[in-house]
């Protein structure tokens, strides 16, 4: 059976990863491409690497007949996503990319993303899309919000642990190195091959960050209580992946039979022997997130390490895996093509 | 059908990119890997990006039992190579992708590898493996010798132009740029991260690179008469992506003709737009082949340009491309997967 | 003795490298530095590595009297350069780093740069400023315009053998690699990181780049006779250098004698011994420039390689260099930092 | 005056980066060099970036008099460079680049470094050389021990906090961040530019890293009790460049203020206005070293950033700065270029 999917936004980043990814997805078939500013052109004029491929010209977002199809990928901004997505016709199920849907209360919604929320109703039903955590609700949702590709990293670490209890909850550290593609494609100074190759500095130090409002909503809800991470992100002169080293509190075997016991059955997510830590360049354009932990010299202080791929397993693959999902596909359909190294 | 396979030579990247390859390829089961110095270890310590797979451990050449595969991929350094292959039982196919039986005259052979060859018989049947050119004999071939990953990317820009007798072949410059990775993963100084990166370089600079024995043989053979052109290689600061600009005289209509037309049912060669012109970025691990012509503004000289990833289209990729052939599979099998970009 | 000078454009990637040259030099003091969409900051906030010099604040360039100053740097835009520089007073001496006073005819320059000259005096008194062969012009000038980058390192590589009649006129090859500094600091998506890094590709292929107007100007000149050259430059995944393998047909033996007797006495050029050729790293940072000739295997064709770095030889360092002469200090005054490798 | 200096070990990294720095210094003169597995050879064909200077050739250790030399440069590696210096006349001051003198007592070091030491005489009168630290040590030493580069970026940013009492001694921890040629020249598979480009990961994780034997003895005497830090080093994909990011737990303005004061008066080490966070990129070929301090969301805890040049502040500059002391010269000659960006 062949479903029909449109990818709003489809001239960055995530929207040609989705491209690429359903590209060998033996069951949809992408009836419409958006991206307004590049209305009119072959996507192989914006994405060369794609060129191979026989693709719809990219439309206008109000030009596309969004009725007809089984699903829309939506990897437009936050607030441009809101008002796209509440005049989707309400039968067709939506995976939304953006920040938009991802914030449960609204006022924590508008203190992080310094809006009021546009679209209060279609937020209430829309379901947090860390498909391992909520795979249920995934399937049967309308509406996804794919998590931060930060926020993954740190909670593919960090849920089973505070679920379990078995780490300090007031002694968690996230100190995360990201790669560049996840800051977008716009054109700005600081994202300048000049600027970032060869070195490396923190960003939005301080508690700063907007994926903090992911892992405060989930962390406490894990809890119970009230759970606040420090999250210190970094750019690499690196294009792809992200390094979550996260600092907790706790018995290294239990923390990590935890770990092993939470993923034992997941397909995407490798925990690694006792010991070993992972590597950004192993997970590189894969759905994989690899998972190492270490005990300290300092007796009950555990490192544990996790690394993916900001545009797939944190981004578009994670979005893909949700679809299949929703519409009935396997989970795994079109997302398990080995990394590639070097 | 399923068919069995072996890879020899599975520590470099050469064989880890057949493993990836054939990872998701529908009708192939890896036997055996071999890694002498890493016998008895697990592929996912040597490459962790494949630890996702279920893999043989690694073995020594002579454990192996090679006797009922269907196939065997020899990823092996040359020389090495002959020695190997030459013990193969004569009932399983060899895909080569050393230099040892790329060249026909032993004497060439010789001159340029600074050896005596070892298996003259072997060498007379072995076909030269660039597909496109030698479908039927490949088709038919007990051992197949992959070519040169700069070979391929000089023979796709020039044979077309050379057989059809629309360039003058006395001037013909192939300046070509490539990804480090062809140098292999033992260590060595000049191939370190803090001497290569941020920075370039030309090497075999005046006609001394093996690959010229290649397009030696290819050229002359196609033209009917000798053909030696100028090939200069240089080192990128990038692991993949080789980029060929080859400079060549003649009618710019013709030569854009020609290629177009000798690619036009090719599924991995895509000759772009007149005038345009392609980049390493946009071809990064898949099997594509992208070719630019564009004409200088000196009447009668043209640009050809040519970008593959030397690990698949060059190497690993063409090497599948050959088996699936060699095995009655479909030529495209595990090869469509689209580049990764950034 | 101690003399000021005002480095227009200070917010761009040349006037920041003319700030860090000078910044060592004995006999320069910074009066002013304009940025006019910076006005008003610091320069330690704009580029963060000056941080420890005491510079004066970010001006307009209207809010600065030149008329105090000894020299002015004008690293602006072209067109504005025209502009500004026609503003300033008589008595002041002027470097400019655009290519608004490279090109003698005016024609040419409206050719190439799809604009009427607007200060076609100052054009008629401005000397082209190679200073290796222009030193005496330089000296004496008012107005010196700095070469192109991608211009220098081609006229090292050519000029003494176009001089010397060494050389076929008709067959020469500039195949240019050079890094994305060049490109400057105003956000364009294909400079970005994500789009450049590990992989390369050609631009202005086919006789577009605006540095063929200084080829074709200076070596007609030199030889005279029309000349025109082949120039493909492509772009590296680095941030500073240049490497120039250029193609010629004559005698080795007699353009390597050329070669290494033309820069005999240079500080800054050195003619590698015969066979050895230069990487873009070794010369990182530093204003020297690196040459290497080497004999190709077919007979009467050689490669000429020549390395530099951009932002210092190819610009600002150049630049400096002129103003040494300018102003009576000591030709290599500030310029004799040894290169940063790795 | 001009000191003669003789640098062992030139053919690394450390050594190199010396000749650097010393070509600009006015009053020091390399009078021999010493590579044993390069002996015989210039300077300029291990190092091309040098060849504009006129160096002594490479010598084997043994055929060199030291004993009329005012300083040897000791970048050897340990264990070698015991016993090197312990053969050297003791009228002949020292500059240890390697770990040898490092740790005071001998336990410790055999613990860390697995062997007896074999100088321990030597051990006992040599000084640690963090200079800002040990300034009146380091001018009276005969040996002097220069840091490892994490073990300086880690003391910059806490040395003060620690004496100042105004952090809590058991939450520390320090994720690092390094550039690659702090791991050397020597070829070896994990630092190639194919495993090594494009991605990050952790190593000595858990507390193995030698550098904390540094933090440890250097710390607790600070304290005036046992202080254990956690200590996470990570590989970048750049060459140079260490990024300390050390949390802490304490009052921010105290912590700011300590820092601020502590350095006001060094002329290498800069504390950037309050909130601000420093970049490798900004310090790169330079001897400077920024700090950074940011409050986290989080009260009471705060992130400490320190940013240096593992080669030069972290090494071979702070090895200068030492021997200026010891010789009498002006502490921060040949030290104060600019550093170089992009």
């Amino acid at each position: 059976m062949t479903h029909n999917v449109i990818i709003l936004g489809a001239s960055g980043y995530t929207g040609a990863e989705l491209v690429r990814l359903i590209s060998s997805h033996p069951e949809m078939r992408i009836q419409a491409l958006s991206a307004d500013r590049k209305a009119g052109r072959e996507m192989s004029e914006v994405f060369p690497h794609l060129r191979h491929l026989e693709l719809p010209k990219l439309q206008r977002i109000n030009d596309i007949d969004m009725s007809s199809a089984d699903l829309v990928f939506c990897a437009l901004p936050h607030v441009t996503s809101q008002e796209v997505i509440s005049k989707i016709k309400h039968v067709v199920k939506v995976v939304d990319l953006s920040a938009d849907f991802r914030i449960t209360d609204v006022n924590v919604y508008k203190k992080w993303y310094g809006k009021e929320h546009a679209a209060p109703d279609l937020q209430k039903i829309a379901v947090y899309g860390l498909t391992e955590f909520y795979r249920d609700e995934v399937a049967n949702a309308r509406i996804v919000a794919c998590t931060g590709c930060n926020a993954a990293a740190g909670q593919f670490a960090l849920r089973p642990l505070i679920s379990a209890g078995v780490i300090n909850l007031d002694q968690i550290i996230i100190d995360l190195k990201t790669g560049v593609s996840g800051a977008g494609r716009s054109p700005k100074e600081n994202i300048l091959h000049a600027e970032l190759s060869e070195g490396s500095h923190a960003y939005s130090v301080g508690g700063e960050h907007r994926h903090l409002a992911e892992f405060d909503q989930e962390f406490s809800k894990l809890a119970g209580r009230v759970v606040q991470v420090q999250f210190t992100p970094h750019l690499l002169p690196a294009n792809r992946g992200i390094l979550a080293t996260v600092y907790v509190q706790g018995n290294v075997n239990e923390i990590y039979k935890t770990l092993k016991t939470a993923y034992i059955n997941e397909k995407f997510i490798h925990v690694l022997p006792m010991g070993e830590h992972p590597s950004t360049r192993h997970v590189r354009g894969s759905n994989f997130c690899h998972i190492g932990v270490v005990a300290d010299r300092i007796s009950g202080r555990v490192i544990v390490i996790a690394a993916l791929d900001n545009l797939t397993k944190g981004s578009s693959g994670q979005a893909l895996q949700n679809a299949n999902l929703m519409l009935g596909c396997s989970e795994t359909s079109g997302l398990l093509m080995a990394p590639i190294f070097p």
